[in-house]
């Protein structure tokens, strides 16, 4: 869930269960009924799961699998291990565009485990020339869930009581806010949720679901950027179902709604969750595209804007629209707020805040300036394509 | 609940009943059977309750009370009554006092009513002189809780079911932030609460309670000038009850707790809430003796430091500490999250956050260091008298 905490595992959403009987399905690429009406157990596990404290590592491992499933040779084609590829994979790619426009300053990196398995790796770059915080980061947790979940989910047939499931997450999750106030910050998140089979529940299916998103929150908007960056996203969807861009652009609008301001957080771009009613390989493709369009999408943006004059008034905008940005992250974002609930570690969570963040005392911008319009489209969402 | 809303009535712990048999004793200024274990029905309107949306006023009226419950000569004796005329002459005179400071510099006032009942007076400044942001707001509120609470609280003894219970709710809430990062920043709030009778419950009592606190929350030590601010709050405690500071001081250490940083939003003062097992009266002069001491306590300290000189770093490390107070008043504050969650208005809700606040990545004080006192000061909350 948009997730801005490093530590993917911090995404409740990533955690619902789905009743859908229809799990694993075999043929690949095709959209079987959708959309249609699942009746999906909305599972919370924020009261009930607790993060083990992490230990640092001095160098990066290999992988941060268990050794019996995918830590080995044999399991590396499993989807997990398939995913921790992909996302390591996502983070070098990215941290080394955007080192290439920084042209020097690095991302400084911190490597984690948790004894029980499962680890992560956080690279921030701060106060660079381009950006003031620059966060990517990648986790891989394991955990236990509640078995009243799993019961739901199984419409409740048995009248066994089966014992906690064990479950796995590994993702990606960035947000890279740049100085200069004409360039817009990016979040982009990926991850992947998967349960066990209960082991004393004979025949009880395994589950698992994808979700994540890419999405722009500039001070200003530029439409020939906001396009450009809708458009890339467009693509990626296309590829996979011509559905994905509309329901996944609205859901994005949806999800970073700042209720309180009744505005949206920024211009959006593509948001999903508990994506498990499509074939498994077709998602993993899809996540995979899409975090490879992260660099294509906003670096181009970056080198345009981020030597543009701007003033003190400039400034104060686009600190005023951080303040906004960290309302949202800690009142509403879920993966945020279920971190910092749960014990994950907090600097990883919490490397989503700008630098520095403003609040002004009932500031309204005047109607028809460009400060207006940028909040004139974060109150009333636009299709920009 | 150490709400910084404006709107007293973002605080969803006012709300509380108590269970306690004893409403309204007459005997005056006597503790009885004090502390003892109180069963109490906490009780959440957070999800129950919604506030109508305000009207800007052009003048302050009189009173916000209805007509009959104060708004009138006869019953201005009344506790609501009374208690309004406090905190809005406590209103008035921190204003002063900080105008006095400022030495130029005004408050912008914003005055505001609800339809049916009820109303407030946001005064900001900012920017100023002295101070970056400096906010001191009072609110009345006329509301209806669910009947749940009331029965529960009755300890349902009855089979009738009551209808929703009104309620009224006034305080005064203010945060002053200084610019200097050698000033301290300063929180208070006082409330009180009252619920009607249920006139389809006969004989089902009137149930009130107060709360509130004053706290300090430093960039830098001062041993002497945090000795001074508690000292002060021991004085109005001492007067009423020689077991209020020492519990009052505990369950302020205890209630800006930010959890996920285990540590302090700052270095305490007084917080209490739920507060009805004492005599009315003696609460009631116990809350105007506590926001009476808000100027001596604090425009002290306010003088002795406002000039000091100070380089970025002791101002970097000041908006590092505002991080975290923007992280407990949008993560933990019960007033705060409530206020956002209802309807309050935003604008006076958010007041209480700095004018602006930064957040680095990982930042660890040397040990040693100034910076490392305070933060010390947070995570191992000390007795300073």
């Amino acid at each position: 869930m948009a997730s801005h905490s490093s530590t993917l595992f911090a995404s409740p959403s990533s955690f619902n269960l789905s009743s859908s009987h229809r799990l694993n399905p075999s043929t690949k690429y095709v959209n079987l009924h959708f959309p249609r009406p699942i009746k999906r157990l909305h599972f919370d596990l924020r009261c009930s799961v607790a993060i083990e404290k992490e230990v640092p590592e001095t160098e990066r491992p290999f992988t941060f699998l268990r050794d019996s499933d995918g830590g080995t040779q044999s399991s590396s084609s499993s989807v997990r291990a398939r995913f921790e590829t992909m996302i390591r994979t996502a983070q070098d790619k990215v941290c080394e565009a955007i080192e290439t426009v920084e042209g020097g300053p690095k991302f400084k990196e911190d490597v984690w485990s948790r004894p029980g398995g499962g680890g992560g790796i956080s690279r921030v770059l701060q106060d660079g020339n381009v950006w003031e915080k620059a966060g990517v980061n990648v986790s891989v947790v394991y955990g236990v869930m509640p078995p009243e979940a799993y019961r739901a989910a199984k419409a409740a047939t048995s009248e066994q009581k089966p014992g906690p499931i064990p479950f796995f997450a590994a993702g990606i999750s960035s947000v890279l806010h740049p100085k200069n106030p004409f360039a817009p910050t990016l979040h982009f998140n990926y991850r992947y949720f998967e349960t066990d089979a209960p082991k004393d529940v004979p025949g009880a299916p395994r589950q698992w679901w994808f979700g994540g998103g890419t999405d722009l929150t500039p001070a200003y908007i530029f439409e020939e950027d906001v396009k450009h960056f809708h458009s890339v996203q467009k693509q990626a969807c296309d590829k996979f179902d011509p559905s994905f861009y509309p329901r996944f652009k609205k859901w994005c609008d949806d999800y970073f709604y700042i209720k309180h301001r009744d505005e949206r957080r920024g211009l959006g771009g593509i948001f999903f969750d508990d994506l498990n009613d499509y074939d498994q390989e077709m998602l993993l493709s899809f996540a995979t595209e899409c975090a490879s369009s992260v660099i294509p999408a906003y670096i181009p943006i970056i080198e345009k804007r981020k030597d543009t004059p701007f003033n003190e008034q400039h400034k104060a905008w686009q600190q005023l629209r951080r303040g906004r940005y960290v309302e949202f992250n800690l009142v509403y974002d879920r993966g945020t707020t279920f971190g910092l609930k749960t014990g994950g570690r907090i600097e990883s969570i919490l490397v989503s805040l700008p630098l520095s963040a403003r609040w002004e005392y009932d500031h309204k911008p005047e109607e028809g300036t460009e400060e207006w319009k940028l909040l004139d489209a974060c109150i009333n969402p636009k299709e920009w394509l």
